[in-house]
């Protein structure tokens, strides 16, 4: 068994839970909401992309370090939260990280079972955007991938050098850090200096 | 076949199907909207527990009566509402009696197909908050066990009875309606006597 | 292998993808949001159905014409959308045909996998609204079937032709075609004399 996947899902599980942590601090959730709202957006892209190729029971729900992390990372959050002021930028910066090795986890977990490239890099961004549309979702708010203007590029870049690694035949499971790396700079990149797409109302 | 679980189930599903319908209700929606609020608030824990352990289709799916009770609730909610002015409360206790039966019974459901303690846990609250939090998510609203002050919490105390029970191998089928009853009534407490847990602002 | 249902089905993703994709134009979205929401809109229905039925992975991910025909969509809807003012109409003409679409095709692949005739109805409405529900859940509306006057009604009709004759021994693909146009039209027709079910309000 490998083991750099798990520690860099694992990761994924904090910083994304993070990401939701403190937002529910920032909408000012009690407690208990702040570590759901937490564990929800960790575990919730793993489990939409474990649904969707069918390793049922998810696999979050067999391996009790996979709840223990999110809801670790809700109180941690709740208790040491930075000033309200500066949590803006750290919900950013968690966000980034998680869509980064989601994205590269999920899709070399799709190559795994099987999928061909092309559904592989969808799975990929679905599994790096589904925490944080979930996130979104239940703190009603317009999801960051629709909102945000350069979000699902960065994490279909990362997902790309996956897959074109897999299919050369090259992939080791070291190449998951810089592709999460890549999509992770290009996001905060984005971030800081306002990337912005085109807009149809711009034609 | 243990009858008590799907009495149980059918009870949960028209409790809960009752709270999505009065909501349906009161922000006016047409017969359609009342009976499909009051459907997928009803059925919706449900098929996400079994869709997450792998009980495909899910089970309400494949018995008529998982979908006459909920139809037949939304169009009783429909003719005969109490007035909108006492409705709010009506929904405060069809919901905690749903929350109560499904957190027990997706715990138990989720210890009978192999899932460790905690991960049964986990499946129990997602079962009793799954319906819930699908009615708001449609009605635009907040959902409650993020807004509500102490709502996770009960399911947690209803789910443990089933899982330290089952673990002491002293689970008996009967054991559900204690468990359920402790869960609703934590419940009611936490809304008659505005019970609240700890926000991150006030530290 | 029968071609009809594949091309309705491809068919359904390109409109429904249409309307989601326009609705992004319309609320300002830039060119990836009006992309990603077009094919949640177009594929989120099959997906949905694919998981309850236990069809996984999902037949979209596993044929790169179901990716490839959401996404050109949008990239069509985002360079030659309609006047601003028009659009209102194209999203609800598309999204009516996918409705009927996906409601029959649903209903049809229920009963091919042997679900009941009740179930296979259910299923064939969650497959028909399932897209839309998705796009306005993301684009943070309160959702048609819940919103529209007459929206789920159409769907029962359509899939009830599917299942009638399903039962009666005597479907054939062909049958499809008509049973969606029934839907449609049904639909539209709502849309254009604003039929209207009862409200609880009104008794």
């Amino acid at each position: 068994m490998d083991l750099l996947p798990v520690v860099l899902d694992l990761l994924g599980i904090f910083v994304f839970a993070l990401s939701g942590a403190l937002l529910g601090v920032r909408i000012r959730f009690d407690i208990v909401g702040v570590m759901v709202l937490g564990a929800v957006t960790g575990l919730g892209g793993g489990i939409v992309r474990d649904v969707l190729i069918g390793a049922i029971p998810p696999a979050s729900f067999n391996d009790w370090r996979y709840l223990a992390v999110p809801l670790l990372t809700g109180l941690i959050a709740f208790r040491f939260h930075p000033d309200l002021v500066k949590i803006e930028r750290y919900i950013n910066w968690s966000d980034a990280m998680g869509l980064g090795l989601f994205s590269v986890l999920g899709t070399q977990k799709a190559l795994i079972v099987g999928l061909d490239p092309i559904p592989a890099v969808l799975m990929g961004i679905l599994t790096g955007v589904g925490g944080g549309v979930l996130r979104d979702l239940l703190a009603n708010r317009m999801p960051s991938v629709l909102r945000e203007d350069v979000y699902a590029l960065p994490s279909l870049a990362g997902s790309l050098v996956v897959v074109i690694s897999w299919e050369l035949g090259v992939f080791r499971s070291w190449m998951l850090i810089p592709a999460a790396a890549l999509c992770i700079v290009l996001r905060l990149l984005a971030i800081r200096f306002r990337w912005s797409a085109p807009r149809a109302t711009d034609w």
